[in-house]
């Protein structure tokens, strides 16, 4: 299987760390986001949604959109919960990390990290701030009662809601009033198979 | 179980169009988003993201996000695929729901239906019709070839992406355009069982 990713990306992180700790074989493709060749008319064959990550199978058949393909490869696996009921909390904290914690915490992250916070950027980036702190006192008030996020046990949940959070001062958001996550995100690190995002 | 939502919030209309697909015995508690009832004390103990829907079981668990209850009510039935890459594929266009759709989509028809288009959001309303057209775009084109958006069978995918797009026009997103979403709308509103969104 070939996996289209930019390392940058939280999103694109989320799989390879997966692929590390479950020691999947799979051909990365870099796909570089600032020079958008999402947009190029060979990838938008592959995703008319122009982005990344990409799976993309040896029969040829695609999948998009991070949390899809992480659950997709995890699947079968002790990553991904097979009872019902903790299946579908993993899913509501993956669809939390897209819809409020991803667009301003990554956004920021973008914007002040990748971008360089240029002039007409900021007020974006400083909009993004409380949002991005609602989103980590959701995740600071679970991770007071649980040492993971779902059934006090390590799955793919943690590894969608880590690619963005353990990078979140990098847009701005100061860790230092979540001590629940700062232990939580030691906790991943020190998980054997366990690989930082590179820095570049 | 106990559903709370609010019916002018197409991700809470999703839950009810399933019920009724599936005749599900539920409670349904209105929660009124206009008057900020997801932020009462009582309501952010259910749920500390402050939002709806949200399932709560007899037994007292609970759970948000509207496609990860979604998933979690049509398991075991034909509206949830059992294979593992058609399974992927519902969560593909769940998740683009969530970040490619609704952001857009909902957010503009919230704007102009809800607020009645004020002036110091018109500019906002305005920034929401590209992304809308984006994923209207990505749209169109999976139903040019295929009846339904996952392995050409009506499944929770469809009420995912169902629940927005059928009122895109209330946020200013004209429809005739796109015929291929329009007959699949149809589609839709022919499965017996269907229940329109409540006008109100």
């Amino acid at each position: 299987m070939k996996l289209y990713g930019d390392l940058m990306s939280g999103n694109c992180y989320k799989l390879k760390l997966l692929c590390d700790l479950l020691q999947l074989e799979h051909e990365w493709i870099h796909v570089d986001i600032l020079r958008e060749e999402t947009r190029t008319p060979a990838f938008l064959r592959l995703n008319p949604n122009a982005k990344v990550p990409l799976l993309e199978l040896d029969d040829g058949r695609t999948l998009s959109e991070s949390n899809a393909i992480l659950n997709y490869l995890a699947s079968g696996s002790a990553l991904l919960p097979q009872d019902r009921f903790s299946l579908a909390k993993v899913l509501q904290w993956q669809f939390f990390e897209q819809y409020s914690h991803e667009p301003y915490i990554a956004v920021a992250r973008f914007i002040g990290r990748y971008l360089g916070l240029p002039e007409e950027r900021r007020a974006e980036y400083h909009s993004k701030q409380p949002g991005g702190h609602r989103a980590l006192r959701v995740m600071e008030q679970q991770l007071q009662d649980t040492d993971y996020l779902v059934d006090n046990r390590f799955s793919v949940a943690d590894i969608s809601l880590y690619a963005y959070t353990h990078v979140a001062p990098e847009g701005g958001f100061d860790l230092s009033d979540y001590p629940a996550i700062r232990a939580w995100l030691a906790r991943i690190e020190a998980i054997p198979g366990y690989q930082p995002m590179p820095t570049n």
